[in-house]
């Protein structure tokens, strides 16, 4: 890319008057013209600015397109002038803030934040078409009497099986196995502006025997599915009924969902796939 | 909730001192405890600080739980005040940084950050068992000659299915209609920490003269799906092997995947939820 016809260029003669003097900061290259500068030791912010200001003039020269900026929460005295010079926030987790900005004329194409939160209900039959049930402590359910699968929240770099089996032990101390998703979910403004995708998992037990967590959980116990299926609330509400309707179905009738296959992807990363396995593999 | 022990209750006496002079915080109250503070206007960093701990202190006489400012670009002078208080990230956006503060002696509840992105890759089979497909004029298959499905990122807020149709009219200009996800894959450390969940979706074409996006698509066009599966690049790796022969197991034998059916929350909102239709309605 030339950088010729840039609005941001700046003649030479600028350029080298600027890192003069000024130290340039480092940074870390990426396949797609960005820089990444992990911010690590306490810098004054003034000194900040000039090596900042100094080192994106080399940048442009450079044809780079992006500088990420990456500070942890004890650099926070370093989040405004990397605002006023032009950078936006990107995202920022518990320990960091992460600003960038677009330093070439080309068209914009930074890619946005992570926009889903993950979330598991358990369906955990017995052989005795029973299901298991919890009634929490708190959140939207308390004190309502309904009886609902375990849930949990898959966090960044959790599997959803994983989790699935998590949140049965945690909540119940019951031990199972994961079998397959039996259907998805996706409902937005769930979390500020955040959209949710929330899987339905069965899983068989293994273990019979409840214990149920006393943090959160209020109650726990098998219930026969139809008693789950028939409860008011459930029956109220077309997002829960649809679910219930898919478990008797499953119960009775074959119902197949999708099942996880480990995969390797292209840069050699373990990944799981989840299909309808029973369609895949008939003969 | 007592908050008699709470290792970050002041006296009475101390609380109205601060609270006496200076002008509190107004926030707005969720379900969970939790008051939030958006800050709109300009303000000075000391007058927020002073204004910040006086309405802490009250917050916490009144038995709440965490605080969360949420400060837009123009206030990032209250940044570094916020954070030498206590307050630790949540989440970024473009246009502002959410901080919160957990000021409770209970267990930390606070939910995390979104954890995935969501993208989708669309299966496109038009009656002579072509597929449509396209090579990227940038991103990790820039010149490989690799001929992918369109892929796009589904934003929050955004629906599968709309995402899928919007990607292939923008990508080849094919108007196309939603049919199913036949399978989808999560990885990790994807997107820095984050997660992804790629769904692959089937859907069949409506118009069939292709009329490609210049800015991102080096060439578009109908290939025999055969033809597709056999790359070597699909061959070599399980992650798109597996897919191919998803699309191919479709084809030939009536692979069922996950539709879309509306259904409606106790919060009344319409969400599409994803079943194995064929196997919930038969008879």
């Amino acid at each position: 890319m030339s950088t010729s016809t840039s609005e941001f260029q700046l003649t030479i003669e600028k350029q080298m008057e600027i890192v003069q003097g000024v130290e340039l900061l480092n940074g870390v290259e990426d396949l797609y013209g960005g820089i990444t500068l992990q911010m690590e030791k306490p810098m004054d912010s003034e000194a900040f600015l000039s090596a900042l200001r100094a080192s994106i003039s080399q940048w442009i020269h450079q044809g780079k397109r992006a500088i990420w900026v990456k500070l942890p929460t004890e650099l926070v005295n370093l989040v405004e002038p990397a605002v006023k010079e032009g950078f936006r926030y990107h995202h920022a987790e518990p320990d960091y803030v992460m600003l960038v900005k677009w330093i070439s004329n080309s068209t914009n194409t930074i890619p946005e934040n992570a926009s889903h939160r993950v979330g598991i209900g358990a369906f955990v039959l017995n052989d005795k078409k029973e299901v298991l049930v919890v009634q929490e402590k708190s959140g939207k359910f308390k004190g309502s009497g309904v009886w609902k699968f375990p849930t949990g929240v898959v966090n960044e770099g959790e599997d959803i099986a994983t989790v699935a089996i998590r949140e049965v032990k945690e909540e119940t101390g019951i031990d199972a196995e994961f079998l397959e998703i039996l259907a998805f979910r996706q409902s937005h403004k769930s979390f500020f502006t955040k959209s949710d995708l929330f899987f339905v998992c069965m899983l068989r037990p293994k273990t019979f025997d409840i214990q149920k967590q006393d943090t959160e959980i209020e109650a726990a116990k098998w219930m026969a599915l139809e008693e789950y299926a028939a409860q008011p609330f459930i029956q109220k509400h077309s997002a829960f009924s649809s679910v219930a309707q898919v478990c008797l179905t499953k119960l009775e009738k074959g119902y197949v969902g999708f099942s996880p296959v480990a995969t390797t992807s292209a840069s050699g990363k373990t990944n799981y796939q989840y299909v309808n396995s029973r369609d895949l593999h008939r003969l």
